[in-house]
């Protein structure tokens, strides 16, 4: 059995969308496969008492140009700040989950669809039925996909979900646990690699 | 004339002290001069709403954590956290600045042995003594330095180099600014060394 890398993810973050644009590569040069959880930052962000980045004072300027220098720097190419910043992101983290259950790969790529419509085709996920749409380009059953998004036990389990990385310590996005070990942010991912290839240091 | 690295950094800042520990190797290669501005956090905090980190939820324990193993990343065998963690640093950034007016390389000198004695030996620098003493060890004259930290042109000097700091968008520590490209970060010090080597990106 390959242990696997955890990788927490709001698919409002910015970090999180460049961040999951890199980790498939680096975790299978590890051996390693990675378990992707949609969260909500909303819900983290009342425990740590944050704000979004990006409506901070001086460092919301900042954080916009750092956002699109760092997708430059990873050469991601197709990453754009979307129109409509940040948004709730209920609906894209139930169609994933409820995928999750029944076929991981399915939910792993409706979720790299789900981001890559956001954060590069400025499309508002946000929207269940967009969200939906998104998903059945991807290969999910589109009728299955929209009715997660209202689905009480689908509620129950991102919220399960959430409460679970928040007990963990993930306290923002993109996060990473590996072997118990926890890496936060998208610049974290040089002390991940080394993590995995040297074990602890 | 060589165009500067700006360093914004506060003495009681861990990743400050541990890009303070490499700023210098990394400008060099580029044939750059840094120059090191020490700041305070704490007025910065009041622009941006900002805690100091260790102190936030979830945030802190992951923080102290991601301090030690930074510094194990690179390679900074000396970095332990002071036993006073915060501290008010009032007394350091005004011995480094009123020797800067007179002679740039004595207060790196200065400051760079402030940071030390800091986060390496545990001496705590907010003690006026105890920092002019650091200060004569690295070449200053002792009474000189201690007569900084309560001359008010000195005080001045510091909330002007602060204010400016804001004004130029600094928002945290370590920070840097280079041909008018603000980074953020330990973490950016690939971004700057790209930036430098090849120009915009």
């Amino acid at each position: 059995m390959t242990a696997v890398i955890d990788f927490y993810f709001d698919f409002s973050s910015p970090y999180g969308y460049l961040a999951a644009q890199r980790i498939e590569a680096l975790a299978s040069t590890h051996g390693r496969r990675v378990d992707w959880h949609p969260v909500l930052l909303g819900v983290i962000f009342k425990e740590t008492g944050a704000v979004p980045l990006t409506q901070v004072p001086i460092k919301g300027d900042y954080s916009r140009r750092d956002m699109v220098r760092s997708a430059r720097y990873h050469g991601i190419d197709d990453f754009r700040m979307p129109s409509r910043f940040p948004i709730p992101t209920q609906a894209a983290a139930r169609i994933v989950l409820a995928l999750k259950a029944e076929d991981v790969a399915l939910s792993t790529r409706v979720a790299k669809a789900l981001y890559r419509a956001y954060f590069a085709e400025d499309v508002d996920i946000s929207d269940a039925d967009a969200a939906a749409d998104i998903a059945s380009g991807a290969g999910a059953d589109r009728d299955r996909a929209r009715a997660a998004v209202d689905d009480p036990a689908v509620k129950d389990a991102l919220r399960d979900e959430v409460a679970r990385a928040v007990a963990r310590g993930v306290c923002g996005s993109p996060f990473f646990i590996v072997d118990g070990e926890p890496f936060w942010g998208l610049d974290r991912l040089p002390q991940l690699d080394r993590w995995l290839a040297s074990g602890p240091y």
